[in-house]
């Protein structure tokens, strides 16, 4: 594409865009006859057509773009839809024109948040299936079928292949996949611990007459692929030419390596990672120190001592743990500051939001209110909770909260974070946008601490 | 106080009602000067004099009773405050009145919830000052000071006082506190195991000059009483001896006999018996199965093998579990029906939420779409969370959620619901208000699934 076409380009999103603002919906029924293209385009700090009309009140090119299909949940630079920029401007009939959902969900539960943040390691692609994993014919018949995934762990990394690049940009992870055939000698082996972790979602076909046809199986209709994980202690030398792909690798900082796949296969390795960790940690029944077994496909070990405590009745014992982690943007009573802190294993300059376990009978609003002020000294009112992320270094649930300071001084416990400060929200805007000389900067935006930041930000700031 | 006295005070409240539903400010503030007591009496389904000006947007007797000191969250018997009325009639002036607080709090973070309901389990009266967990020093000068209370657990049981009386209404039950001279033998047994629990929170003196007397210790400045956990294996009938109150015993159903403290003492029955049951499970390493010790004032356990992993960096096995499970009311997608299941082990009738514990590398939001579709075949769209409740049995996180169905078509998975059913909204409330003859009955109100349910039927029912 020459310059020349590039900027005729642009000047019809600029006419597009200056067609929404105006409320012209002639105009923008026209040029999306001639170019249905513009439809998502966006102008100045990500703003479509649909944020524009919805800013200035156009109840009528609102109607128009929805009706040509304009993605509604796409956000602006600062994390706003068109909905909740027709919300803060008081446009009632717009936000609720925007608002409304073919099932009518909006209506039921008038709260609930429609565009609802994914966070990484959220997505789930895999339907678990908990009810096959006590079916041993079911999980043999699937382990052995040409379709099914095996994913491959050594010391708790997945094997991935990875197309890095010079720059910090453009690297990107991929799980190496196998089939039966190139791991079914690790099955054998005693050391190997395998992990079912679901099927693959797909849509199924609408099945009004189920009634008469649940109990057959239905010949021709084929099953979605499963997956497992394969947990062994072969020497990764040997494990990693099995695979035909080129740069794989078991990376060694999960931290940093495990945040470079794409939505679906992070959600994957969330699973399996944290399964696998419950496994390398609790070989041994805490209640009496047996060794244990594994069983249901690898959601459960039981104790080999038969007279031990943990198998009369249910027993947590036996089943994975996941912790559950508060983890909060804290806001200065003005509403213009957030408080943030580092430790000191931080990259320089970097801060980031406060955390911490919840502890044995404590509500998740108690929980934060504690860690701030153990932390800080600052204290806290009100607590929302905005959305959460399972973080499997090795199995926590990360519980992301927005809170409001009553108090401001701060005073760190420096066993716990080296400094905290309240950040104005101009330079909070400045660290996520990385511009030329931030004050400091954020977490990346795999992390719920930056996803809690970009929501204060982007919650009440100026439009 | 004669028949006669009560019926002149039920009228003076019903003038005092009548007069704020009709916006007659100046005969309000005339029956407040000669009573003040009228202020937050309530007449028909809870509705006090603020609720009644609020619906009918009258401002000024609204303004007129918030100087009075009324109790702007008190809730009517659908669980609405005068907040939530004036919001849901529309008058924004009157909801930004009552929606204004002295901090702010609603104008820095507009969506939060100022009233925030209190699950039973969940109130913190002590402060856990874990930074003091590792100080012997100041632990052991706690345990010999005369002030602090010492609580008995036998067998996950704690001692308690209770008052029962024939009908199933009036039972309390107390926990029975014991001071260092009653309990110092037990403290050492080698079974005996104790836990802090915190000091009783306290309003401190403002020290705007903390900084000229941080470092030293202020004579005669006392500090508040510390609280420990005794969990002793000592005969019970040996134990109950002990206590000088009346009907002592260690109850034996901590699902039904846990349910009758006061909110205080519940939160600090919470805390206790979670911490308590972890170390009755988790007496050996998981990871290598040797013995462990007790250390941090109950709140870890360490390998006592010095070759084990779980002592090199932090790991999970060394601190208590705190299991997240969550609990969500299914709404019909007409809005007007919810989705309650039966276990066979329920009392006969009763019907609840659905349930279910978050699993490894999975968000609240997917465990709730999970377990509502793998136990009822009902699948879910948007899950808005509501609050959460500590539920020490042994150790769960319950965190309560309210979704909205996208199917209805019910089928049940009977390894763990015996029924499910859609319930409209009118028998809902017959179910909450314990009629003659309800369809059903709910769990008790100390259970978030109970707090669930009455929060949905107060969200959004016709005033």
């Amino acid at each position: 594409m020459t310059s020349l076409q590039l900027s005729a380009k642009e000047e019809m999103v600029e006419r597009f865009l200056d067609a929404a603002a105006r409320g012209d919906s002639a105009q923008v029924s026209t040029l999306l006859s001639n170019v249905p293209s513009l439809i998502n385009q966006t102008g100045y700090s990500g703003w479509t057509a649909l944020m524009l009309a919805a800013r200035n009140g156009h109840y009528h090119v609102v109607e128009e773009l929805l009706s040509h299909g304009c993605d509604k949940f796409s956000v602006n630079s600062s994390s706003q839809t068109a909905y909740d920029i027709a919300k803060f401007w008081g446009h009632r009939h717009i936000s609720n024109l925007l608002g409304r959902t073919d099932d009518g969900c909006h209506r039921v539960l008038p709260g609930s948040d429609l565009n609802q943040h994914e966070n990484y390691f959220s997505r789930e692609t895999l339907d678990r299936l908990s009810g096959k994993r006590t079916d041993q014919v079911w999980l043999e018949a699937k382990q052995s079928h040409p379709d099914t995934v095996f994913l491959l762990f050594s010391s708790l990394s997945p094997m991935v292949s990875s197309s890095r690049e010079d720059d910090d940009t453009g690297v990107e992870t991929k799980l190496c996949r196998f089939r039966y055939d190139a791991v079914k000698d690790l099955l054998q082996k005693p050391a190997t611990v395998l992990i079912f972790l679901g099927v693959e979602k797909r849509k199924k076909p609408s099945s009004s007459s189920s009634s008469s046809s649940s109990s057959q199986t239905r010949e021709g209709v084929q099953e979605p692929p499963a997956w497992f994980a394969i947990s062994t202690d072969e020497d990764t030398v040997e494990l990693l030419k099995r695979c035909r792909e080129k740069n794989c690798s078991f990376p060694k900082s999960p931290n940093r390596d495990l945040l470079n796949f794409n939505e679906e296969e992070a959600g994957v390795v969330a699973q399996a990672r944290s399964v696998l960790a419950w496994h390398s940690r609790y070989s041994f029944c805490p209640t009496c120190g047996s060794s244990t077994k594994l069983e249901e496909a690898g959601y459960k070990r039981s104790c080999l001592n038969s007279d031990c405590r943990s198998l009369k009745g249910v027993h947590n014992t036996c089943y994975p743990r996941v912790d559950p982690v508060v983890i909060m943007l804290v806001i200065h009573p003005d509403g213009n500051r957030c408080l943030l802190g580092r430790k000191k294993v931080f990259p320089v300059g970097m801060f980031s939001c406060l955390a911490g376990f919840i502890e044995p009978g404590e509500t998740m609003e108690e929980a934060v209110r504690r860690e701030v002020e153990e932390e800080s000294g600052v204290k806290v009112g009100p607590v929302q909770y905005v959305s959460c992320q399972p973080w499997p270094m090795p199995s926590n649930l990360m519980i992301g909260c927005l809170a409001v300071a009553t108090s401001t001084d701060i005073k760190v416990d420096e066993n716990e974070i080296e400094e905290a400060r309240w950040f104005p929200r101009q330079q909070v805007i400045e660290a996520l946008l990385r511009g030329a000389h931030p004050a400091f900067t954020v977490p990346p935006r795999q992390t719920i601490a930056h996803q809690l930041i970009r929501h204060w930000i982007g919650m009440n700031s100026n439009l």
